[in-house]
């Protein structure tokens, strides 16, 4: 009989800690106990899943004794005071926040591009940065296959990626707007910012707060992470990081120098044999990844892809998928399954 | 006494002709009689515009006997087979369709970038592209101080620029989506299409038909239409063009690499001193150009804008403009008016 393992989620009732107990059980995680934390707050709370009740502990650093895997994804504060914690008890953590992506010594991890990453730690492993996890799925076989020399990324982020209580504001939002009633305001850009902005009918391009030279944290976050994953730390990217009123699936146009000529028939072959990616790219069939589609699915979907003759080897892609799946929940999951293989 | 004109608008009960009425007003055209003009089965409707009741008239040759400005908005096909008879009346023809933008001898113009243009007409100017316009206003200052070498571009559009139906589509659709109930879907990506989306809580990565190497007609107008109008016939430019959720206002992520330095500062100071652009841009303060602001406004917002460390000279803007006034309505009406002036 094979091993099972003790698996705490950290975070549990948030949306993407609830995502992440779903995708344990879809994908079969061999789990001996599932312990479900929280805050004081949600302690006591009630989670169904996979046909069983469970009920919500409070988290305390006592909360990880005994445990094998511990998924963390309750914001950066909590992953700081407990991951250690939960590592000193022998608890492999991986967490999905903010808290120690760029730590030296701490592995960023995504699977389909450096899974050897993964054996390195130290007892923590990081998720990285939903957008930063799509695009490099899709960035990696082309960077095999041809060196990447430049990219140049617009995301068309959902909602979802600013909480659960920032997906039930646009509903009401756009209720009330459609309605003609007063639109309620305080979720985006973030909950507390100076100001607060209508997403219904609207694009706000900022996501998370601003940091240096007037870019954003989502996307000096994407820059930093994805020559991390990559293990290119001199890759030349730029990005512009927008959020809209959708729901799930966050959306990319990237635009590629690549070091050598690639064309895009040669392209769509590259991805569509590499892991973790479904090309959905016919344009005389209307074919191409949208977030409705992407949606409850693990994969990273490419497509529209198209030469760009204003330099040489250049090559657009439209990189689409679930930002609380592969981008949270799934991605983390996927790391620990490493680990147990 | 100041001379005043004969006007018709073709195309006058669609959504650019309404605007155009409303814009022609607005600005206190000098007009002495104003015509509007549709087809056959909206002739005889009534419009309601600055305190008085226009009948709409049955588009016939014979409507521009006497016509000096007529500004065209009924589609490509109107325009070719009308705007050659208004010619013949002695019309001048600023024509808001896709129908002579790229001819050779036909001026196309936004004012604030080619204004001398505009004195070269045979009869016809063109009114480019709704993301044209907003984009090339923005370029052109920043080409003037320091050179422009390429330009990468994604665009994040309003449904209003595939017409009223598609605007009241998407308010039905968000509605009965909101209701958990069949979403129609019939507008997006265009009417007709072999396979038609949902808009609503999506975002669809057509605009228009695909025409050549995966491209879309709207991506490539973008790149053809920017370089004649800035005369810079091989002006490195790619594009990839979004339809959002949004009713009214264009954004852009414009990517640009120059021919010489220019800090953001400096980018920004050009920017504010250029015609027709209004420079939001204060991460401090979380001021930055979103569609919802800049509807019923005839400026081009221009705002994050921050150096990209990817490439030399290297420069983001996001460029957001209401894509009804100044994308057709707002700069069909300018073009006339250097002309008068």
């Amino acid at each position: 009989m094979s091993k099972k393992y003790n698996v705490a989620v950290v975070g549990a009732t948030g949306m993407v800690g609830r995502k992440m107990i779903e995708v344990l059980l879809e994908r079969s995680f061999p789990i001996n106990e599932l312990k479900l934390l929280a805050s004081h707050r949600s302690a006591n709370s009630r989670i169904e899943a996979g046909g069983k009740t469970y009920i919500v502990e409070e988290l305390v650093p006592e909360s990880f004794t005994g445990i094998d895997y511990a998924f963390f994804s309750a914001g950066g504060d909590i992953s700081k005071q407990f991951a250690p914690e939960a590592v000193k008890r022998g608890t492999i953590v991986i967490d999905n926040s903010n808290a120690f992506r760029m730590d030296e010594g701490i592995p960023l991890v995504v699977p389909e591009v450096n899974p050897e990453e993964a054996f390195k730690h130290k007892g923590i492993i990081s998720n990285p940065n939903c957008s930063t996890i799509q695009m490099v799925v899709a960035l990696q076989p082309l960077q095999k296959a041809a060196g990447i020399k430049r990219v140049v990324a617009a995301t068309y982020q959902a909602v979802s990626g600013a909480g659960k209580a920032a997906v039930d504001e646009l509903h009401e939002q756009t209720r009330a707007y459609l309605d003609g009633k007063p639109v309620p305001a305080e979720r985006i850009p973030h909950k507390g910012a100076l100001h607060n902005y209508q997403l219904a009918f609207n694009c706000v391009p900022q996501i998370d707060v601003f940091v240096e030279d007037g870019y954003s944290k989502e996307e000096i976050k994407m820059i930093n992470e994805t020559r991390k994953i990559m293990g290119l730390p001199g890759l030349p990217v730029t990005t512009t990081t927008v959020r809209l009123p959708v729901v799930t699936g966050h959306s990319i146009a990237v635009n590629i120098e690549l070091d050598k000529p690639l064309d895009a028939d040669q392209a769509r072959r590259v991805l569509s044999d590499a892991p973790g990616i479904v090309v959905i790219d016919n344009p005389a069939e209307l074919a191409y990844p949208m977030p409705l589609d992407a949606a409850d699915d693990d994969a990273v979907f490419v497509g529209r892809i198209r030469p760009d003759h204003s330099v040489e080897n250049g090559l657009n892609l439209w990189v689409v998928s679930d930002n609380i799946r592969k981008g949270a929940a799934t991605n983390s999951i996927q790391i620990a399954e490493l680990l147990i293989k």
